[in-house]
């Protein structure tokens, strides 16, 4: 099982980011451009991206190189203008998600490097180390400043997202808003200077007062809203005693591994079972086999 | 085996840094700073980072919290004024890792997250959105814009290392500019919109021209030189034909297992082992042993 936004089929061709010769000669009648609606990509009967040539881009305009497809042609997503950026919709909107959904394998992939990338380049015009202004370069995937010179690269945000296991049962835990009856692995942003294990044994400790240890690896997977690294683990709790962070967390539970076994198998249960494209639901999957 | 820069004892204490109230009542006659020279820790005899009170720190200077302590005190970092960080040493400077070489057990991790929190802040004083000035929040694991209000978080930048590995033996290669014999696993930045996995066989086909698949996790371990996740993995290589990629590597060789083994038992090989403190070394001693 692939998990969602991933097996994307553009070679990212590296190298031409670094060759500004032979980037422009790739920008030709042959190149595609990804069709967007504000933010929300326009979908062929087959689903597949749509995408359209650089003829109708405007001089000037930013554009970032997703990469080359088996035949060699350049495919890109142009940036909008400054302060045009308002039209995109709702970061992982109900409709997004069934756009994505309807998707052949691996065009999610697509979109979600040219989403993170877009995202990126709105919140990035201005140099954090000076405050002047920056141009893009390579291909796309940097900003420099105008006035410094400083390199700015496109931020990657890892995200631990895991359950903790104990006799048997996996933690599973409620964000306050959710859908009512939705219950998932427990999540948090990585920090500066913590490992992988430190920052799940951290986050499952803060949020719901469980200590863990033997932390697994078992899975990862992008996530475009903006720019997330979900990485996806277990750990084993050293008892099961709950005391919820209720800043985070509206209620945690231990759910045994027959009851999330069946309601992944779509049978009703105590909870609702996370959406198949999110890591949430490969993580569960590998812990309910295991 | 613990890698480098892990197994810190402050707890980060998360809630205060939510709780500005509670947070000015630990930054009392208890509270600990951190002792740097520039960007040097200093050490006491015990091999210990130093600490100094919050007396001497000027009115008005930005803390940064990094925990407290078994005791409830609390830990924290003072952040230069801007412009006084030419003083810092070059990064992860031979002086410096033997200093830290020299640290007992978990305090690198302190150290790391200090340097790391450091350095974000001395190159984010302005917002990256809009350009104006920005001020630290949430007890300095943050910045907001003094103009737009956006906040600002500190960046944690995943890095992928790795070996291929074909019929006993593993891929090492050597960058340009390496000390005369060093040779490693290979190494890269992950991307946006690209799972670990990914990332792991596009680097390996980038720098060496070898396709691998089952990509499997080993370790992971902070590396405070800025803010880097260092993620290390082990791809099984298609077949073992090296094409090099001559921008980014000076040689690649196969290297057999009990060679590798060897090696990082002290004995003369065809290459220097990493150093121990480098998640490299993790990396090969769990590959060797396999
Ligand atoms: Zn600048
Ligand atoms: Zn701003």
């Amino acid at each position: 099982m692939t998990p969602g936004f991933t097996g994307g089929t553009l070679d990212r061709a590296d190298a031409l980011r670094h060759d500004p010769v032979a980037l422009a000669a790739k920008l030709d009648g042959n190149a595609r451009v990804l069709a967007l609606d504000g933010l929300m990509p326009e979908v062929t009967a087959d689903g597949l991206l749509a995408w359209t040539s650089l003829a109708a881009v405007p001089e000037g305009a930013e554009t970032i190189l997703l990469g080359l497809d088996g035949a060699g042609r350049a495919h890109v997503v142009v940036v909008p203008p400054a302060g045009t950026e308002g039209t995109a919709p709702a970061m992982r909107s109900p409709a997004l998600m069934a756009v994505l959904a309807a998707l052949q394998p691996g065009e999610a992939a697509t979109y979600a490097a040219a989403r993170s990338l877009l995202d990126w380049h709105a919140r990035h015009r201005f140099c954090a180390r000076c405050g002047s202004t920056t141009h893009p370069f390579r291909a796309g995937w940097g900003r420099q400043c105008d006035a410094c010179g400083t390199e700015h690269f496109p931020r990657v945000d890892p995200v631990v997202i895991m359950i903790a296991e104990h006799d048997g049962r996996a933690l599973l835990g409620r964000g306050k808003g959710w859908p009512e009856g939705r219950y998932s692995a427990l999540a948090g942003f990585l920090e500066p200077a913590e490992s992988i294990e430190e920052a799940v044994a951290r986050e499952i400790h803060e949020e719901a007062g469980v200590r863990v240890g033997n932390v697994r690896y078992v899975a990862s997977q992008p996530w475009p809203f903006p720019s997330s690294l979900m990485i996806a683990c277990i750990g084993e709790a050293e008892d099961d005693a709950i005391t919820l962070d209720t800043n985070e967390l509206e209620d945690a539970m231990w759910v045994p591994r027959d009851m999330v076994r069946a309601v992944l198998a779509g049978e009703p249960g105590p909870f609702l079972p996370p959406p198949p494209y999110a890591i949430a639901h490969t993580l569960l999957t590998v812990w309910a086999n295991s």
